[in-house]
């Protein structure tokens, strides 16, 4: 089946800024068109200053049922949703947003649920695990959360600014006192699970984000980036034998929590 | 080829209320899929005391190129544009708008010259004609107006409410002293083309919005609505062997200015 859009149409849309690379609207509108559900998701590109401007309007258009939030709008959205979800609570930020029946909006944040869904979906276990991880922005920042929810042994992070590992570790710490959560050095060796939570590896002549020739072959390797699917990164950890879980099964995992809360799935 | 969605595509708004009838976005999404271009209509249902905030706060939406304006919002987005067509200014009203290069707002009124348009497809001649039209409404201003401006003979207006008719006929005197345009008696014969512009014909069991049954059958009948297309008027005149234009013959001339004046069509 393919997309229609009527004027009966119920609308989704898709904040953030820059856009042009994001993915969810093909794959939300594939949903609706294989399903033959009466609704459409449209990018809005949007700048922070006129993101508040925009999501107050955008709540008084009858036939608008939620959103997708995306960089640089994750945290900006919370002031304008009335309850959030465990782990929007958690992170600070929402990435959906759904009206519901009494008009109200529920928020909540799937990047981490998302990032632990992946990995089971590779049937990697972070459970009890000593986790690795570089890059300690917005998305590791909800990773780190959900790791630390799930009950990883050891997180230990790592970061370009220092200060910003050592901040990432202190929030997870105090949430979680039963995580061996801290910043420390580029070296991923000895732990179950390494994780490369920045950009490098989306640009060709990228440096890998970490050195995998110390990896035991039982180390899995994560990656964020959707594209490509398989990093150089992640490329190098299947040659030593190593497990993998790409970008996609991350975005994968997040976009069936999404069509569930959003009642698109089962 | 159907519509596909991506992060890059160009955003087109239809805004009104209500909107669950409206045909514009089923009309120029089948446009963009048949024609390979990247963009979409969605429509937003909007209530005029949200409207002012929420063009205000598209506007400000980087990959919004353009706006479709239904009631009851067609005046109040004149105060957004910072230029008007022919149309617009003599209407005091627009129903397309668009982004221009240098992120100015251009908006135009085809209401008039779509209608104008559907009777020329039929091969039906109102310049120098003797009109009759029966409504008064928003709709009927435009059309009053794009008559004038073609040059009718004579122009008659009927409303119930007495009162509108008078006033859109002084309009139309003001702006067209050559045209003789008056108020009068729910009357269509002796007329060339005999137009409703009322709702009467949309619902099953409206009375006819006037009587056909002393039309010469060379007075043509025209009536605004496109669901159903052939109503009960216009079945009424075509019995009498008087040439007719109907609803769809004034929207797809309205869509084919809208497509030009959006670059969708030569």
């Amino acid at each position: 089946m393919s997309l229609t859009i009527s004027g009966a149409t119920r609308l989704y849309v898709l904040l953030g800024d820059p856009l042009d690379k994001a993915r969810s609207p093909e794959h939300y509108n594939a949903v609706f068109a294989a399903r033959g559900i009466d609704a459409v998701l449209v990018p809005m590109e949007v700048a922070p200053t006129a993101f508040e401007a925009l999501i107050t309007a955008l709540k008084h258009v009858r036939n608008l049922d939620g959103l997708i939030i995306t960089m640089p709008h994750k945290q900006a959205v919370l002031a304008h949703l009335d309850r959030l979800g465990d782990a929007a609570q958690r992170v600070g930020a929402a990435n959906v947003a759904r009206r519901e029946a009494d008009g109200s909006w529920f928020g909540d944040m799937y990047d981490g649920p998302g990032f632990v869904g992946g990995l089971r979906a590779r049937g990697i276990a972070a459970e009890a695990r000593r986790v690795y991880m570089v890059g300690c922005g917005g998305v590791a920042r909800a990773m780190a959360l959900a790791l630390a929810e799930l009950g990883v042994a050891q997180l230990r992070l790592h970061d370009l600014d220092a200060r910003r590992a050592a901040s990432l570790a202190e929030t997870v710490r105090a949430q979680y006192p039963g995580v061996a959560c801290d910043a420390g050095a580029a070296d991923p060796a000895q732990f179950d699970l390494a994780i490369n939570a920045t950009p490098l590896g989306m640009r060709p002549g990228d440096p890998l984000p970490f050195d995998v020739t110390g990896l035991a072959p039982s180390t899995a390797v994560a990656d964020v980036t959707t594209k490509p699917e398989i990093t150089p990164l992640l490329a190098a950890a299947r040659e030593r034998g190593c497990p993998i879980a790409t970008g996609r099964d991350m975005f994968e995992a997040q976009t069936l929590l999404a069509e569930r809360l959003f009642g698109w799935s089962a």
